[in-house]
């Protein structure tokens, strides 16, 4: 029995699939519909910002979806390409192989190869919540950093020069050493491309819905916006053959349903993208997961962090063995899918037959699709994660918190993806054991009529002149043990007539073995020089672990159960 | 005026200098000839541990004793090389260059300089709190594990085979191999050293005690044992002429004061120290720091950690133009110049002409002293910092703090230094921010006839039905932000006659901009359930920062001074 229960926690789709009903499946049908539409330019746009041939988009969204929709605990997420994913999975395979080779092909399967083990085994570990080491301000300056890194990766295109770089310097030194080569005919496709898409977001929703139509439907037509785009393009430079002209185009893209493929598994390979997919398979999965639980807290459904680990690890192993790259839960597609009705993930799975149809019968159609216009939609696309009001919301809050923004986004711009998001998560981390090793403690009092004790300076309070209260409001531990020694030492010569010093531990939530040293140091001294040291409000788990020291045995003085009652039992001692 | 007072500050010597007279003269005076007499021996010692000639080993105790006297602030320390710090040379540079090589000895002093130029840059800076990222179970775990090394590293001289590695493994496999050729003399004279010096350590002491003499005689007599098995084991080779017979001894030793020496300073060699040269000076200034400290307090003086790094990066700068090695405030010739009554750095300075007249007129009597006799003096004295007891009691006191030392202890014998101490410091940041991203977090209630609330599950406390009160024992921070989320989110959806969440911050120190945003998320979620949101005794510092923020103006409830005051105002609520 219990197997069978393990077995069903790790196969979602056993709980949805038994209730799954006719209107389920017709709300389903048309989301998938709408979503096809969508993702067939979405995904060729994303393997050329990866580097890859373009059916390497649309495959990578075939089998991950299918495989997610099995293993996942989102309704409505859904998975393929992403912008950021594949800019990352530019930068790690951009430095072991040549562009347009087959090894880089093959490093792109093997990135998605090692990112899914790691995933299902993060799942497996219920490791989770390491993703929490990420927090919000660098994962806001780190999406707008990348958001502009792909934007001006994609300049390229639109100019139709052959440039390369994974940082902004190199991008644009390269852009500019290319000049030259400008091709007119493409800056005109790409521009006017960009311009017609922004303006469907920006001019056409409000003018379709000034019409009368309702919202979905306004929806609908602004997402359809790069389908129009791609139609109009294409057949724009199949009529004047401006291929002929310069004008790169898409080209020959095999008819056929997502091949088999291997990895590459030498030891050299894995070795040198170990790290990268590590890095892909922690940002994926922090982006991945926060649009699930933005989409289920409005149905008020429930997203399992680590049952999403497995499921995104599956959809990564799936794109590793059927031509893809690495995937991950997309925002602007999972809202496409949940506005469009999707009930459940079997949205998703006719959403892959749609793609495979298209991978079968429409690939002939994009021959004479210009690059051009895939960056314009890239560009617009990207353009909505740039976001640069973090930098200003968190400077008026903490100075710690801008910090970290602002050094995620000028690393991630000037040395790549890779320092950059490091260098944001290893700064958040000093910049928070910095402030812990300096705590604040403040000299306490009694708030008078009442059994409440608060800071001496920043409120009328009562004191004794013989007792010296100090709350420390940090937990205690190796990064702050001697400051409180120090700390205590410099107030204990101060003042000559004190007997008592009452340590407060209402903040202290933890005591390692470097600060019960420390303690014991303390209480050491203080009895030297004839003082005495309480404790008082000790948490139940601090006084656990205290319990199984020496300190309490010799402690020169006593533990309170509150400090009300120290300032009783202290004030006639 | 403010310059002057800065160079005083960064000049203790203009402190103590002005107030010298005979009394501390005489003093001085007496524990510089006992501690020269004790350095001798050491420093061959250690010179040879670091893979030096033994001539290093005094000239490195000649400048860097002077410079730390005019810069440090300890008055009893005693600068020069110590055993732990003379293995992490040994280590660092045996990765850059042969032993015995010319590259070798430029290496050390390019160590010594990189490793002056850090502690100075770090005092001016004020950065002496790094060390706490030490914490303590991991520096005992790394001393014991140091000593270990240390000791099997000089099996090799007591056994008279040429044996290398910086791993316990690579010593014993390399012992192994070259057991062949063992020779019988060499394993004499050492075995008998080492057991004489054992003899002396413990059984001398009491003997000489219990002949009715003072505790500082028989403390002399303990700490000249080194001098006496190197004058009796010299002797013994020179009249036997058995340097002829294998037995290796120390040879002719340059007779000179220290040379004026230049650090290599290639990018190169620059490059491949750097960290080492880190790490021996953190290693040494939390070593030296805790020695001062222990010293200081016994005659309640105060040591600034902030200066200390000042006067041994001084010292090592010293080390690295006048022929020398890394150095640092060692233990025990510290505790034998304190016994011996040193009452100012001064005496430190005599220590240094004494070993200056050493260097010059005694090198010659050295010749024949057989590398035996150095190895046991090195072995009797590392082996008394091998102390396996902290893994017993961390194991009992707290899980965390055992796994830090039982890795640091592991990785430190089977890795080598560098890994084993780096190890030790991530591991113990690591558990560290892993128990706060999953906080405790109580349900308190009043405790009768107080104002003091409490854990239910402990105590026998009062609840209103209504309300539901948590107190959150850690800081709120982006590792544990999406915690609180997810466990408010479980405990409200529990609960169907609830109407208020109260949050006591007591116990939060800090709330950053992740940990804000997900405190608003929290609130608009609520206000979604009608169920209203408070907080109660936040902290000073921490309403500072809220005020910045939006979340105040938005919260749906209130803020209560403390805790009783909302339980008083929301009992008819």
């Amino acid at each position: 029995m219990i197997s069978i229960d393990r077995f069903r926690k790790y196969m979602p789709i056993l709980e949805w699939g038994k209730t799954y009903d006719k209107t389920a499946l017709s709300s389903d049908l048309i989301a998938a519909v709408i979503v096809t539409i969508m993702l067939i330019p979405q995904s060729l746009a994303y393997a050329l910002l990866a580097g890859l041939p373009p059916e390497a988009g649309i495959y990578a969204s075939i089998a991950p979806i299918i495989l997610y929709a099995i293993f996942g605990t989102s309704r409505a997420l859904a998975v393929g390409p992403v912008a950021v994913v594949s800019l990352l999975t530019a930068s790690a395979i951009g430095q072991v192989a040549e562009t347009g080779t087959m090894g880089y092909a093959t490093a792109a399967l093997t990135l998605a190869f090692l990112s899914g083990g790691f995933l299902v085994l993060m799942g497996v570990f219920r490791l989770g919540f390491l993703a929490n080491f990420l927090s919000h301000p660098v994962i806001a300056g780190f999406i707008t950093a990348s958001g502009i890194l792909i934007a001006v990766s994609q300049l390229k295109h639109i100019l139709g020069v052959s440039a390369h770089g994974h940082t902004l310097p190199q991008m644009l030194g390269s852009i500019f050493a290319h000049l030259g080569q400008i091709n007119i005919i493409t800056v005109f496709i790409g521009t006017a491309a960009t311009a017609f898409l922004f303006w469907v977001r920006k001019g056409l929703k409000p003018l379709v819905k000034s019409l009368g139509a309702g919202p979905l439907l306004a929806d609908i037509l602004t997402k359809a916006g790069p389908v129009a785009a791609v139609v109009v393009t294409t057949v724009f430079v199949w009529l004047l053959g401006l291929n002929d002209w310069g004008v790169r185009i898409v080209g020959a893209v095999p008819q056929s349903l997502p091949p088999l493929t291997l990895p590459g598994l030498s030891p050299d390979l894995l070795g040198q993208l170990l790290v990268p997919a590590i890095l892909i398979s922690i940002i994926g999965f922090v982006e991945s997961v926060s649009v699930a639980q933005t989409l289920a807290a409005k149905k008020r459904q429930r997203i399992d962090p680590d049952q999403e680990l497995i499921g995104l690890g599956a959809a990564n192993l799936g794109a590793a063995f059927t031509g893809g790259y690495p995937v991950t839960g997309g925002f602007s597609r999972s809202v496409v899918n949940f506005d469009a009705g999707a009930e459940t993930p079997a949205a998703g799975a006719f959403t892959a037959i749609g793609l495979a149809f298209a991978a079968m019968a429409l690939t002939p159609l994009v021959y004479y699709l210009p690059n051009a216009t895939l960056a314009a939609t890239i560009i617009v696309a990207v353009l909505s994660l740039v976001d640069l009001s973090i930098l200003q919301k968190t400077w008026g809050y903490s100075r710690a918190d801008f910090s970290a923004v602002a050094a995620t986004i000028v690393l991630t711009l000037g040395m790549g993806v890779e320092i950059g998001v490091a260098s944001g998560v290893i700064l958040s981390i000093l910049l928070h054991l910095y402030k812990t090793s300096r705590p604040h403690v403040a000299e306490v009092g009694l708030v008078p009529g009442t059994q409440h004790f608060r800071n001496i300076h920043r409120h009328n309070v009562e004191t004794l002149p013989h007792v010296l209260t100090l709350r420390v409001d940090e937990s205690l531990y190796f990064v702050n043990a001697r400051f409180l020694e120090d700390l205590i030492q410099k107030r204990v010569t101060d003042g000559c007539e004190l007997r008592h010093v009452v340590l407060m531990f209402s903040a202290v939530n933890a005591v390692d073995y470097s600060a019960l040293e420390s303690l014991e140091a303390i209480n050491h001294r203080l009895r030297d020089m004839n003082v005495c040291l309480h404790l008082t409000e000790v948490k139940g788990p601090v006084m656990d672990r205290l319990q199984k020291s020496h300190l309490l045995d010799e402690l020169n003085g006593h533990v309170f159960l509150s400090q009300f009652n120290a300032w009783e039992g202290l004030r006639g001692a």
